[in-house]
């Protein structure tokens, strides 16, 4: 099948999304063109706002148009309380699972001196700034459970005790709703390891 | 969660595309934003690049950013051959199949008249005159095996009869590779009616 080239230009392009096999681009660029080139114009202006308009806030460094995000600017937050993450994703999963009123502050990935990913390079140097500038209690370590997370979790749990914060990690084990059975082995034997006690 | 303007408005637009809910358009910005922001560039070029430059072939009216589309233009196809279709979309399918040499035409869907889709709407006026420029041995009708599709190519098959055209269906069926116990009834039933000597 040989298709026109910009039709054939718009599909790879559209490939280029996470996720989006030819299949897939294919049906999407049909439908785009035969119904709504509206939504197409429309995705395209949009695309470029966002990439020549959103940068990263300078105090948390997640993703903002403006050089303070709303995060870090909304007053009503508790400045006591920092929960560090390894992307903006990761703020965005916290903030839609409600319940956490504290700051956070964004690494840029983890801990990989194979891949040549430093303190520096992960961004310890601002994170270390941005505590001279604030009375924080406590910092929740909130990086992924993966061996990197883990020892980027470590690593600043140790630079940051003998500062007299207090540092606690995010709890690991069984998913809410999650069954035992199809748990993996790791996470299972964390959350035994890690049980509290009740009643 | 309250994004900022700009990444809202592109999380909005991507949930435009098919298939896109509110959890992949948030992953695919976040993903254009953190890692690949000159594949959302090109994307938006794209976009605009397709929406202005492609139209409809004048002959078969299939999707073409050219007067005449490459298939109605490539001198090697069996002009005595015509495929009738309902959408830009199936003329890839039976391209990317492989096997038919002929032309095409494409109808803009099928009768429905109770959506106001009668023989003009669908495009017969422009389906007839392209048949008065040719000299067309056999009419594939190629419509979706739906109850449109099935009035539709018999509207089409009545029309064509009377002017010493052989008119023909595509074969439907059970799947080439298909089982048995998961096809529908109907599409059992007709294949059962439809069965052809073998040996
Ligand atoms: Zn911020
Ligand atoms: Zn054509």
């Amino acid at each position: 099948m040989s298709f026109s080239p910009l039709i054939r230009q718009l599909i790879d392009a559209l490939r280029g999304l996470p996720g989006v096999g030819p299949k897939t681009a294919q049906r999407m660029a049909l439908h785009l063109l035969e119904r709504d080139r509206e939504v197409a114009r429309h995705l395209a202006r949009a695309l470029e706002a966002a990439m020549d308009g959103v940068g990263y806030c300078s105090r948390c460094r997640t993703l903002s148009e403006t050089e303070i995000c709303n995060l870090c600017a909304d007053p009503r937050r508790d400045d006591s309380l920092l929960c560090i993450l390894q992307s903006p994703a990761d703020v965005w999963a916290v903030e839609q699972a409600g319940g956490f009123h504290g700051r956070y502050f964004v690494l840029k990935g983890n801990l990989s001196p194979i891949d040549g990913l430093g303190p520096e390079e992960i961004g310890i140097p601002a994170l270390l700034a941005c505590l001279e500038d604030r009375d924080v209690a406590e910092v929740i370590l909130a990086t992924n459970p993966t061996v990197e997370g883990e020892a980027t979790a470590h690593y600043i749990a140790n630079l940051l005790k003998p500062r007299g914060i207090k540092v606690s990690r995010i709890a690991h084990g069984v998913p809410l709703g999650g069954e035992l059975e199809y748990i993996d082995g790791g996470t299972l034997a964390h959350a035994l390891a890690g049980r509290t006690p009740i009643g």
